[in-house]
């Protein structure tokens, strides 16, 4: 059964090789979609290679709907996407693939029905296919070599569906069943090595000594450190004091 | 020769399949990449099927740096990213990809080195490589199919590369030799309507008259109509009169 999640149709028209078919599947299923429409595939429906480039994505090939027309497969749909590589000498609004999936999640929460054209492999949408369409989407390649394939080309626009319609965090920090240390633990950590330093002869000259222990303090607090990383650098110096005991 | 253009290094880490190298190839170029790394490939180097499959990004094969070790490639760099598909255990900050490109812009801008490690096809990163970098790049991808290959990994890395660093306007308008209608022209076709379907009685009954034309008026205005459409809409209409006087 399709996801009951609310999302964009991706409308593969005319696809050429199976295997594209299949790859345009893993892709979308990657980031979750799972509405394929397929008009007119050139070699048959359903299609043995798609399957088996599918591999866990298969299911989409089977709820995938097939269509005689680019027409018919966007009857439903309020507002349609074109990709398209170059510009087709179409007046039409052309919008980055960010921006596009943000319109499409503008547009679906409000309850529209959205769908995504993309063309055969070789020669990519018609001019018939993209007057169908509301705006073109455009990817950003190098102007020196834009050379994305279909499955490619499903990927970007499917991460960017994905990226419009979740909250992601940009940044974390996956934490190894550890804490972030307390300032307590760096005092600790610090009177420590100033300790065994200290008897060590480190802080030498005299004069110098005060700042020399500042600069140690400053790199420990400088430092991202975790609970397991104090214990590891207590460890480190109990260790060093232990080799010197054994006299070796 | 590589370009000029300051950018990350990409670093495949022990890639598996020739083909999987040439994809890497050609999801780099086309976002304006050419700086490649391989360390330790298993099939041996140069790669044929490599080249086979970058097709018009084979120079940046030829130009790729080989080396033995992660910790020898990524020797000059000042800021590493890996990117893996999950938690590996180990404290480190994890970035999405846009983020970690914007990161990448920042730090490249202010003259450091940056690379981006991808892991073997199969097992990804190993946790000895991912210990040596400062970040990792994690994409937010379905929880239920995580199946991104290495050329696709490579393919978001970069686009995200280019997002990060070009300005590209998200929305405009593609104009096919052609330019906006201006106030003048949309108030012409309009008296060119109103005059001729007056004639034709389309205004009726006369008290709906006002209303009727302050309609059509607000439908082309709210149109966003090129010269070359108003030029098509005169055309209508002088042609639907001329069929009249032909008197069919």
């Amino acid at each position: 059964m399709p996801s009951e999640t609310p999302q964009p149709a991706f409308v593969l028209v005319r696809p050429q090789m199976g295997e594209n078919i299949g790859a345009a599947a893993r892709a979308m299923w990657n980031f979750g979609l799972d509405r394929m429409r397929v008009v007119n595939p050139r070699d048959g429906w359903p299609s043995e290679r798609a399957v088996a480039m599918a591999s866990g994505a298969g299911r989409l090939l089977d709820e995938a709907v097939l269509y005689d027309g680019t027409s018919d497969a966007i009857a439903d749909c309020h507002y349609v996407f074109a990709t398209t590589a170059r510009a087709r000498g179409l007046t039409k609004p052309v919008v980055t693939p960010e921006r596009a999936m943000q319109m499409a999640q503008e547009k679906i929460a409000a309850g529209e029905k959205v769908a995504v054209l993309f063309g055969p492999e070789r020669a990519g949408l018609e001019n018939d296919d993209i007057a169908k369409a509301n705006a073109i989407i455009n990817v950003p390649v190098n102007p020196e070599y834009a050379s994305l394939n279909l499955g490619q080309c499903v990927l970007l626009t499917a991460y960017e569906w994905r990226r419009a319609s979740e909250t992601v965090v940009a940044e974390r920090v996956d934490m190894a069943k550890t804490d972030w240390a307390n300032n307590a633990e760096i005092d600790a950590l610090q009177r420590h090595y100033e300790e065994r330093l200290d008897q060590a002869g480190f802080f030498f000259p005299a004069p110098k000594a005060e700042g020399m222990k500042t600069n140690l303090r400053n790199m420990w607090s400088r430092m991202p450190l975790t609970r397991a990383d104090v214990q590891m650098l207590h460890g480190v110096l109990r260790q060093m004091v232990r080799w010197k005991e054994r006299g070796e």
